[in-house]
């Protein structure tokens, strides 16, 4: 028997089918799907063969055990659509004892980019002389930014690789366990000469024998279906911002700040129940903060916007601004304008990659090896 | 004096002053905005010049009458961010007898096009003989989508026009009332033999003088601005179905229903309360509907899901399905898949443009004209 979880069309149940399955049970949680992959099935002529079921995979609970388990649960980030948790439940309670999953591992890569292209779409054009530099204030580089909201088709666009694409996620559908997952990854890369305007996302996953699927914008450039790859899966961007170095005497800085309970009702809540990440405090958020009693006061986002999960990262840093009362950062002589970095050949610099709760994304934050620290 | 209303990051607001304007005041809403175009006016050493205000232009009680007004408050669709609202105000309460309002006038444009690689994204494809046509079920012929939301570059995208580009608003932002936009608009168009895939919709704006800014990918093509107005203004696609005959008895039709009080809290209501138009019942919400007692009962969709006010138009005719308790339209021997229109040289079609209220969008119907109706 082959389990297809988060069936779909019914596209890849149907290929088992075709390929000489005796039974084939796909599994799918949105009703609409459900219907109209029932039709394809029909017009397929596997009526006798596949059949759907309504369900999320986790209240699935099948009369048999599978010899095989097809999968396409992967986002534009590969763990956002939960293919470990999937695989995970399916090996304990609906697979049989060596059964085959496809894909059997998989990575999430990373790689610093370099993109005139990118650089025009996010910096406000020169005309006449006029200096519109503020602008860039608004250029959000704590969040990863995915290609297909931003407009962005990664296959067309023009960029170098500044480095190898490096790991930063490995998963073994086989045996790997959804809280053994880590929330972060470290990574020493070497550069090449150029300006880091984005780190730039993807996946490869792979079946037993090798044979890959990837979402590297590398690999579909000037294939017929890289249009709809650009738009089904896309890439992560995450914009480039080069860090001011940890002595910054306008914040002050909470490491690895403990989960607690936060307040309800209150746009104030003291420090360590914050567990936001360094680069929403320093650049997206960074208006937000002042100080006052020991308590983080927030200024212009609400408190449902500070909470929004996606954004939080647990065993951060936390800076908040030293600056009372004011608008932080908005001093007209220090601007904090996020810039690319821009490096030289065989630079060393550290990517730190803090992993959003449920793996659903990430943020990278960029750091140069100081001189002491090389070897 | 110049009034720059929605003036953003200033730029228009410096622009003035750089042309020697004795005094620019600029209103924006977004407090962000307001902070950064500060400090660009600032930067650009016109801080005894331009002077931007914190409020919604509504709200706005200057203390003298300006001579110019300059507006960008055009999105997707042009009068979807209230341009023609403004304007209204501003010659009421803030502009002098006779002040120049740029721009002037405006119209909003719809060609039918053909295009291979639309056709293409919105089919699933060909592989190893299967049939995922059920798939097309999804495909939203309801709804106006935006280019930039689906990760399309309009001045990329290859396509031919079936017809002229015709007209289906117009706004003079000197004289027009908002309160007299139409609430639809019915074009007769002569085709070009091909393929209709989609409605594109642009619009064009024009100063006194007649000098242009357009969102006609046509227009933009290989233009190095081109990505940047395809990502801020993008543009509106509105994929083609033929609509079946009226006489079709699956539906109760239900013309220019009058609006009145939904009652809350239930998924039931009174067709007479609805006031969705055709396209969504037939394609985007058909499988929502059943009828039972004279009442419509949403399957489906949620509430708030067939409440959204985007997708009323006030005055439309409302199809419900005939089929009580079952799932109309899924019948696999008649199934309800859109499909774009095949049309000969010198074909005549009506197009109605029913438009979203606050025209904030339009919805596009087209009917091939029958026979009996040709002259």
């Amino acid at each position: 028997m082959v389990l297809d979880l988060g069936s779909g069309s019914g596209i890849l149940s149907i290929m088992a089918a075709q390929l000489g399955a005796r039974r084939v049970v796909g599994v799918e949680e949105c009703g609409d799907l459900v219907r109209l992959s029932r039709r394809n099935v029909a017009a397929n002529g596997f009526e006798h063969i596949v059949e759907i079921h309504h369900c999320v995979a986790s209240e699935l609970e099948p009369d048999e055990l599978a010899d095989v388990l097809v999968t396409e649960t992967l986002g534009t980030w590969m763990t956002c659509e939960g293919i470990v948790q999937y695989c995970e439940d399916a090996r304990w309670r609906l697979l049989k004892q060596g059964a085959l999953i496809i894909p059997e591992r998989g990575t999430q890569y990373s790689v610093l980019v370099e993109s005139a292209e990118l650089e025009r779409l996010f910096t406000p054009p020169s005309y006449r002389g006029i200096d519109l530099s503020a602008v860039m204030e608004l250029q959000d580089t704590a969040s990863c930014l995915w290609s297909k909201r931003l407009g962005i088709r990664p296959s067309d666009l023009v960029y170098r690789e500044l480095c190898a694409p490096f790991p930063v996620l490995s998963a073994d559908f086989n045996n790997t366990v959804s809280d053994s997952l880590p929330s972060s990854q470290q990574t020493c890369v070497r550069t090449l000469e150029g300006r880091i305007h984005a780190v730039l996302d993807f996946w490869v996953v792979e079946d037993a024998q090798g044979r890959q699927l990837s979402t590297n914008p590398r690999a579909r450039r000037c294939e017929p279906w890289a249009y709809a790859r650009d738009v089904a899966w896309g890439n992560g961007f995450h914009l480039v911002a080069e860090e001011p170095p940890d002595d910054d005497t306008r914040w002050a800085v909470f490491h690895d700040t403990e989960v607690s309970e936060v307040p309800s009702g209150s746009l104030s809540m003291g420090a360590n129940a914050l567990h936001v990440c360094r680069g929403i405090c320093l650049y997206h958020g960074h208006t937000g903060f002042v100080t006052r009693d020991g308590k983080a006061i927030f200024l212009s986002c609400t408190r449902e916007e500070m909470l929004n999960e996606q954004r939080h990262v647990l065993g951060s840093t936390l800076h908040v601004s030293m600056e009372e009362y004011g608008t932080p950062g908005l001093d007209p002589s220090r601007p904090m304008v996020p810039i690319p970095m821009d490096v030289a050949d065989d630079e060393k610099l550290v990517v730190t990659s803090l992993f959003h709760s449920d793996h659903r994304g990430a943020q990278h934050l960029l750091r140069r090896i100081r001189p002491e620290e090389r070897r």
